[in-house]
């Protein structure tokens, strides 16, 4: 049932894997990058070797760089381990159609998580459904997993 | 000694790996929405959008949502991890009985972590013994990882 | 073009990737145990039951510990989607001297922004160039992936 071939880009479910966990991965950064931008824009630097200009001083409040912040730490606590899960996933060697949907159901519902958290802040529950579509069929690849491993 | 036929369900290291990771990706999901539940307990919300009652305020003081908070944050820096070495780990081919129990030192540790550090908390040094459990087994791992890159 | 067989210590770039992915974590922890030493030079706890003597009270803002935190952050941000795209980097069977020059950038650049961030603080732009180097490596190879990927 386990088969180390389903690593293979002849497999559809692990090339739609691969290319999802890759997008993921550059959503992360790009989340990072914007909170840089956001930094500049409101002049808020954490570190004293950042500051700009001496006029400047260090600040941690300001709310739309935290925002930027919290959505790229609940990138971390929710994408990174799909990164595991969804990997040994694939090798449970899932029925395709099923497995490619909720791979796209984690890809596409993270992306709009972080456009409406911190690009647009569109009002709940738009950022609560994209948070648990997400989590939900992350639940789902885990519980296969264990099912896999203890059968 | 590397070899992908390592990674199936018919290795037995393979498989406990496999089983503990998708426990703990479901463990740092349940630290997620216990964060979740916090806020709602004790009305403490970081959006605006967030707020259940107009009478409500941005709140991010909170010392029981702060606790859960960094349990969570925890879980990432040691868990996350774990998922990238236990795999690699796994293809140096360990003796099974050490490499299980390894994992099942892990898979514990960090559960114990969580419920003495954000559900009943327990005095030190519990917290800490729970902590350096897991990091002890994870650190064997990647070092027995860089032996098997480095010969 | 991908291949199981590549995840295998017969190939240099897999065993490249395994090296450096180990050396992070290593470094990821290191950076975690920093945090604690710098809690306890600084007498600056979070958590009541962490508290060493009875006139201590917990601390949220010492700047050496939180700069500490936010080295460790941003390597959670960083490092670890490595981990993910790495592996799947390699499956690509990307050519040896170009994927072991990467992973070689990833590595050193990513101890390098700890060291001028968290332990000497050296003025910018060298934190910065540490952070796009890895970056930009990292990038490229989800570039790599996507392409890999779609075709």
């Amino acid at each position: 049932m386990l088969n180390p071939e389903l690593i293979s880009l002849e497999n559809q479910v692990f090339r739609c894997y691969l290319g999802w966990s890759a997008v993921l991965v550059l959503k992360i950064f790009a989340t990072g990058i914007y909170t840089g931008l956001m930094r500049f824009f409101t002049a808020t630097f954490a570190n004293p070797e950042d500051l700009m200009s001496p006029k400047l001083k260090v600040k941690f409040d300001d709310p739309n760089v935290e925002r930027v912040r919290r959505a790229h730490r609940n990138d971390l606590e929710n994408i990174l381990p799909f990164f595991a899960i969804g990997l040994l996933y694939v090798l449970t060697n899932p029925a395709a159609f099923l497995a490619i949907n909720l791979f796209r159901a984690v890809g596409i519902s993270r992306i709009v998580h972080t456009l409406v958290y911190a690009v647009v802040v569109v009002p709940q529950p738009s950022r609560a459904l994209a948070f648990f579509v997400a989590l939900g069929a992350t639940v789902y690849m885990a519980l296969q997993v264990i099912l896999s491993a203890a059968f």
